[in-house]
């Protein structure tokens, strides 16, 4: 590779991100890759990001962890990929080897976990160092193409991993508290498990029809306007949904979540939370439910490839908005506010 | 109940069954309740009932075990239903109680398992005791009707048993041998799981043509014509299917289904077996491969129901011929000899 | 039966329990029987419910749920058990058929749940009345006495269903907060599992002696003089045990069982919490840990007593007091204030 | 390494081995190191081979696949071991990344398997060459010596995969068909799940008495003098054992194994055979029983080391026999046979 510079996004602090010319990435482990950035993505991480929210940036680091790309260079100890191949890339880093990896736990790797844009450089940028890349990288199959499985890095398999771990069993009733892009991944995916009915709740209406015309949700219910967990129990014998997935992070969804699951039902949190919330364990102690939270795993990501090439997974209509690097900043003004009904900024 | 007597499908012995006049049957235990029959079928079993293939029955009892019906007497023991209820009803009985039903075992109920039409009175009749009914009966919704629910008792709850056993993830592969009513409920529920891809395989071509119409199969070959284990291994990576289901129980379709799973995956066998069959320890040993077999359980009836009613399953396309129960003979004739492309023949 | 009244320690109020003259229960439902206890304790609930803490409890209720007795009178539709029948009996009350009980979710049942000396009466009497008898009630092997089953009804299991939903695997560092009965049967069941070491937690040196002396832990911590967080992660490599277990219900003890469980690790909370807790989102949403907590389901009482009769479990050194009905108050004044060493005071 | 040659067992073909000079194995893939083998045995496998049994075994293969040994050379892809670290070392390859390995199936790996002293050299010898020595190799902890965990990296870890896959729980009853030295391994990590009671079943009276004192197994039944499944069945209410484990790869231990497991049982086979054996799906077809089998995963290591460290697991017992490599043919002899009451032979 002949080129020595980049553009790329760099975070030098809260509320200061700026499009700069660094250094191209260069091979540091043996089973590294070199990845040509073909498409990415802004994500709701990435805006707590920008405004300072997670702490654990370091001014100087490039952002952004959602991503296709074109293999250009491949460390000795790779065998998985080689130079030319189209990839999608997983978010979450992971060995395959450690601890954490054997359990099955892809996101708690002991060399790796979350570390895409947040502690090493992500992708929005021209080129991309991918660490243990006989793990997060796989070639796009040959008739699909970088938006048809853009989002099998970060917010499908996220999304996936909500719905896995509410433990839906079919003719199950679940609610999904949020219906950002998250939410709806979550919705799309909860269908895998067979649940009769799957509910979406969120207080911007625009949302929530794009999630009824798109046939992820069977009903839809507004907290601005309805007593959401009144209504989730009229439609479940007063019991309650059999699973709830939280995926806001804050205190009405979360809140909501755990009052509206049935006893002995399953609250999944995969929501990004900045405080601390209640636990009400003077109720709860005895309604023998389960709270299960997490990072995603990703370890999925062929099988949602799989879902996608065969037509049972289409998460497209998430792609509002869509404009080269150079116009990234407006990105982030445009998806981190929600303006123009946008749902997801691409970067191509 | 007025009616003292009524007709009904009875077994005489090998090749003998007659529509005759017998009594009305009258409640036993506490937790009986008696139904007037009002939709039922034929199924597979009762025909080999018919031809002597089942040597547990015997002469003189009334067939069948696939119906819905209106609770005319209910025991002082039942709290589940009431008269004039009308209902959807297992054809396995189950106490809830005992051993095997404390293990969800309930095709094992010591007091129950499948009793209708074999052991004692089934349900080809105007009347039927139906035993353990706080188990096994299901008050039918408003917005259903018989029709809409019919096969949740027997055909659908075993295509259901035999996809649950079959442990099917997210973007599996799934391959049906037998594309008769039971291994199309198979594939239908199936799809609960979410797998990427449903085969469907049988000599019939009119039944693989009408999985793929009805769109629960997503691919079907025909043993007659093709190398079945091959081509599902060319679909597969050459691993095989990651689960595979015998549903027709004779030698060539359980030998595919062993054959063409991928190592470390899981057969699931819901067929009836009339003959022992070989399992070649000294190849499989090494695969880790799980053979899962059995009786339905049912116990998944309000799942089942559920999503009938929410749009998510739908098998009345199996309905092709309805006839009273004066001229269910001639339904055992077609039926059972598969005449007219005769998918399932309804008593109504 | 001709005894018409008897003794039983009736609730009056906050603070105020007497050993008053009752009439003797008669049978409601056609499967209910009569038990005459034979053996029964005082539990730490019903030291909660002396105090007030529990305000479902109405004044005249007969308190007392974990017992053994002889089986005195049968309704109709009980076939579980016979009159002379010596019994081991649940705490939990569970009809095996409702929505709950279908899930094995027998502490949710529709008709049950904890309702003996709570919502209604309970065992700390001559006799008492047990609904759902084909359920809940297990003749003792002739080899066994009451004491030797008699925890199985509660704190057993109990201890049971925490090891159980904290997800144990062989190998594992488990951690149990509380070393009182619960928390020592929480010890004894969880090597159940096959955990390669149990860390007992408690203030009370004593009772950790006991715990390490009869062989239900391997290690003691005693927060009054360690950081147990500390010396946990000491033990485990730096990442925390694999699953903690919290049996107080206070704050303390939940800090300590969430802040030593390992990233991706299971807390099983049986804990009875008086206040709200805080969930530290903030920190936990990345950390992928599950947290389960409820009411004991009792479903497994015949394991436990078949583990009690081959030797593999023996709780009878918890039985340090044991005294007739007559002198129950000095019981309540006693264990309620853990004098003596007390660990378990049985009415004989 | 100074070494150039070394002894090693050689297969030359059906019943011809011999301790040949050889060239001391190189490191070959980045991810191989070399171990000096400090203690190894001979496994029921190895006689296999000598007699021809296993034809994929090329004459020049040497044999041997459990050892423990020294780290002297490591690829530059290792980052698990370092040179002098003293380890345990598993006879599965296994890579952590491929589709098999990513699903925990181990015993699967696209790029390993069960292949040493198979299909490429093994340990029978002064050194060997270990790939993927980032997933297999174990270092043992100080307090241990190589004969506590010798078994670790074979038929401990087969015993586990075989009791594993019995899917034992608590207070159940698990028979083991074969009391050799896999059995007895099976037999005590089926205590790991809790069970009330382990059956061991052999022909051999000494091996059973071994299992009973050794408190492996809690009853020992001998085909030769008693009818095993009818005894089974005296001890388990006449239902049959929970879960049967077969663990010889024979016909009578096969059907032993499927004809005393209870319906809706698990029969695990860890046996090897040579011979396609019946399955009577006439009979089994309503039974819902599982049978699962496979090669071991031996993916538990670092559990079965921490149990061993932690007192709960002693195999120690199996090694009956001990002599230096050159005296090894001798081994063959007298393990090969079950000479002398021989258990194990150990290489020292």
């Amino acid at each position: 590779m002949d080129q020595t510079t980049m553009k790329a996004v760099v975070y030098h602090g809260p509320g200061d991100i700026s499009l700069d010319d660094v250094p191209v990435p260069q091979i540091i482990e043996p089973d590294d890759i070199i990845v040509r950035v073909t498409t990415s993505t802004i994500c709701g991480t990435d805006i707590h990001i920008q405004h300072g929210g997670l702490p654990a940036v370091q001014p100087g680091t490039i952002i952004g962890h959602e991503f296709c790309g074109e293999v250009v260079e491949i460390g000795p100890a790779v065998t998985n990929v080689k130079v030319g191949d189209q990839c999608a890339i997983s978010c979450v880093t992971s060995c395959g080897q450690c601890f954490y990896c054997r359990r099955g736990e892809y996101s708690q790797c002991e060399t790796g976990s979350w570390i895409f844009g947040y502690l090493i450089d992500g992708c929005q940028a021209e080129f991309v160092r991918v660490p243990h890349a006989n793990m997060g990288v796989y070639v796009i199959p040959e008739d699909l193409e970088d938006e048809d499985v853009l989002f099998v890095g970060d917010i499908l398999s996220t999304g996936f991993y909500g719905a896995q771990n509410a433990e839906i069993k079919p003719g199950d009733t679940v609610a999904v508290f949020g219906a950002g892009p998250v939410g709806m991944c979550a919705m799309a995916t909860a269908k895998l498990w067979g649940p009769a009915c799957i509910i979406a709740v969120d207080t911007n209406q625009d949302r929530l029809d794009v999630c009824l015309r798109e046939g992820i949700a069977d009903v839809a219910f507004n907290p601005a306007t309805q007593n959401v967990v009144e209504e989730i129990k009229k439609i479940t014998d007063a019991r309650g949904a059999d699973c709830t997935i939280e995926a806001v992070g804050v205190t009405p969804t979360y809140e909501m979540a755990i009052n509206s699951v049935r006893n002995a039902g399953t609250v999944s949190i995969i929501g990004v939370f900045e405080k601390p919330q209640e636990l009400k364990m003077d109720e709860l102690w005895i309604r023998n439910i389960k709270i299960h939270m997490g990072l995603v795993k990703t370890d999925q990501i062929p099988a949602l490839i799989k879902l996608i090439q065969t037509g049972k997974l289409n998460m497209r209509f998430l792609q509002t908005h869509s404009a080269p690097l150079a116009d990234i900043l407006e990105g982030y003004d445009v998806f981190g506010n929600k303006k123009d009904n946008c749902l997801k900024w691409i970067v191509k």
